[in-house]
Parts: structure tokens; sequence; C-alpha cells
């Protein structure tokens, strides 16, 4: 290798590299760091034909049943939104990743880490919006848990909900990413985007000329003529 | 009423009364706290026969099954600790639940809430332990969801394990707190409080004239000469 002399130009880039060798707030989003995370992280450790899926939940055999099964935790701040909070949203999301996997709810669990200091009427609003949430989708919410971390180590209310739902028998395509072909109709139950922008609209301090409310709610019920593709 | 003419003594009381409007550590802490969250905030919005048995798990019937179906989250700190990691012990603590509601786990979800900046090799270890730990207790982790959440916002590494079994046909006798009876015999596979005493060890710094580590692992199987109790 030849003796190069260099010299310094103090080079900086305007889009600075992510490094990989810790968490970022990406990392969770959904995006590319996501399923980096997914392809290197996890899919090696726990590698199996429910979890390579990819899907919003995971469907599997119990004692001749088709069960699916599927989590979520919720971190969303504010805690309170217009048009919801993290009971409800909670409550809905595992119910809807159950609807997704072409399965009828049943059973909700739910695992709240909460942080000290917190409102117990805070508490107490997000619990209630979970029972009117769950009632409305007719699961039950059977068994939970609740953990409390030191002030400045949690944000409120962390709550995770997991659910078991049973797929109905006369479902016979599989509902997952793989059934999706080109030409198929994707059918919209309100604004793309209106929860979002609930949310974004109190934590950035954004107005409009209308109150934004969320839309959370529990998915429509799926129609068999949906469900089946026609051949 | 009464002018009375007060004279402040600038009393204060040395066991300070618990604010009983705000969550304290002590209601995650599985005392008088804890019982009093139950039932003064949960019992009241969710109340239903599967959470009334106030057991490690709810006992639900799905097409004509009886499953398993348990929660929990964990928020231990250091992560990892002497004889194990916040990963083996959320595999183990599930599938520890589930043997006691008299079941045989077979699935278990895993709900990670990570801390901005945590190591990723922090989180790999942590993971591997929790496959290993599956492996070793015959269960598969089939569903999964990942958040990220602001530096200071978290505490490295939360994770919920939930896990569903299945009750075998051969469990007469119903395993949990009512069945408990005078007489009954406890069996302990192993010292009381190991575990809690290696967190501690190196949360406060303890020494000790031997490395005490953490016996987290899964139950023993429940043999069926101790779940079925001789009339």
């Amino acid at each position: 290798m030849a003796d190069v002399k260099t010299t310094s130009f103090n080079l900086s880039c305007p889009v600075p590299r992510v490094a990989d060798d810790r968490i970022v707030l990406a990392h969770g989003g959904g995006g590319r760091l996501t399923h980096q995370l997914i392809e290197k992280i996890f899919m090696p450790a726990f590698s199996n034909t429910a979890l390579e899926e990819r899907h919003d939940g995971a469907v599997v055999s119990v004692t001749g049943s088709r069960l699916a099964f599927t989590t979520d935790s919720f971190v969303v701040r504010p805690l309170i939104f217009p048009g919801g909070n993290i009971g409800d949203l909670a409550v809905n999301g595992t119910v809807n990743d159950l609807a997704m996997c072409g399965a009828r709810p049943l059973y909700l669990s739910a695992g709240f880490i909460l942080e000290e200091g917190l409102e117990m009427e805070t508490l107490r609003a997000v619990v209630t919006s979970m029972q009117e949430a769950a009632a409305k989708a007719n699961v039950k919410l059977v068994t939970g848990d609740t953990k409390v971390v030191d002030k400045g180590k949690g944000d409120g209310i962390f709550v995770n909900t997991s659910g078991i739902g049973v797929l109905e028998a006369n479902v016979k395509t599989a509902i997952g990413p793989q059934s999706v072909q080109p030409g198929d109709v994707v059918i919209v139950s309100g604004d793309l985007g209106r929860h979002g922008i609930a949310i974004l609209s109190v934590r950035e301090g954004l107005e409009f000329e209308s109150l934004i409310l969320s839309d959370c709610a529990k998915s429509l019920a799926i129609s068999r003529s949906i469900v089946e593709r026609r051949n």
C-alpha cells in the first residue's frame, strides 16, 4: 500500500448515519429500522411458522380449534386525547388485530406499567374506557397485571393488551399479507390518518378550523363477502 | 359553628399517610395497596367470573376446550443479574403462571417497550435468553410487538409476556387459591427468596461469602399425584 499523505477537511455528513449498536426511536416506528430489528434480532431467535407470517397476530391450533393470538403495547402521549384515550385505543387495537387474522375476538389481557405519581383519576378514566370498549366489542378482559416504576422511569401509563380470538370455520381464505393480490379492493372505514392527526394536534399544538377527533374504534364485522375471494 | 382560635403546632406524623389520589410504588408490590387498587379500580370496571378468581391466570372455554390465559409485565433492574436476565425471567414467569392454573403452556407473546439508547447487544442477550427458556419449557413465542420510548421515559427494557396453555383433561381439582385447604403440603423447588436476594445483591451492593444466583426457571411438571387431592 502506498504511503499516502492525508489532509483533514473536517467533513460532515448532512444526514447522520444511524448507529446500529443502539436503539433509536425509529426502531419502534414500523418502518425500515423496525423491519431491520425484526430480521436481525427477533427472527433469528424465535423463528417459527406462526411468527414468519409477519401478521398482526399468530394463528395457532389448540386442541383442534384455530385460534388467533396477538399482543400490542401502547405508549401514546397524551394519555387522553380528542376522541379517546390510551384505554380504548389499547382494547380496540388488539380487537382489530384479531379481526385482521379473521378471528372473532373473545378474551383480552391487560398489563399496566404505571409511573409513580400518576393521578388515580387518570387511571380510573382509562380503565373505564377499556371496559366500555371491551363491552362494545363483546370481549371480556379476563386477566391482568400491574407494575409500578419509579418516577422518571416510565411515562404515566403504558398498557399492553394481548388477545385471543377464534377463527370462524367459514373463513376459507387465510387473511394475511400473503393473500393480498393486485386488484383487491381496499375498504376504508373512515378518513385515513384521523387518529394520528388527533394525537399530533394536542401534542404539537396544531390548530384546525374544526376539532379533529380520533376515530379509534373496533373494526366493522368482517363480512364473508369480503373475506372470501370470488374465484 | 363556634369561632375557634387555632394555634399552629407544626405537627408532623412519623408515618406519612399514603395519599390515595396518586400511584405509589407499593401499588405494584403485591401487598395491601395492590389489593386496594384491584378492588377499587380494576374490579368495579372489569368484573367477571374469570377475573374474580384472583388467580395467576384466567381459565376460559374456547370451542369446548379449557384454556388458561395469563399476562405479566417485567420491569426488573438490573436487566442482567446473577443467574439470569429479564428475558428468561419473563418467559419462566408466564410459563409458571400457566402451570399454576393447571395448564400445559403452549404459546407466548412478547411485547417490548425499549428505551431510546438501549444497547443492541443487551437486547440481543435478552432475546436469546427468552428463546432458550422457551425451548426448555417447550413453548413457542408466536407473536410480538416492539415500541420505543424517548430516553428518560422508560428503563432500558420492559417486557410483557402473555401466554396460552391447555388444561389437561385429567386435572380434576381446580388449581387455584379457592382450592387451598388446611393440611395441604407445600412443595418448594428451591430456597425461598433466592431470586429476590440475587437481584438485591447487585442493586444494593450487598456482599455474601458465596455468589447468590437467581433460581429463575420453569416449574417442575405438575404431577397428577400432587394435583389430585386424595379424598
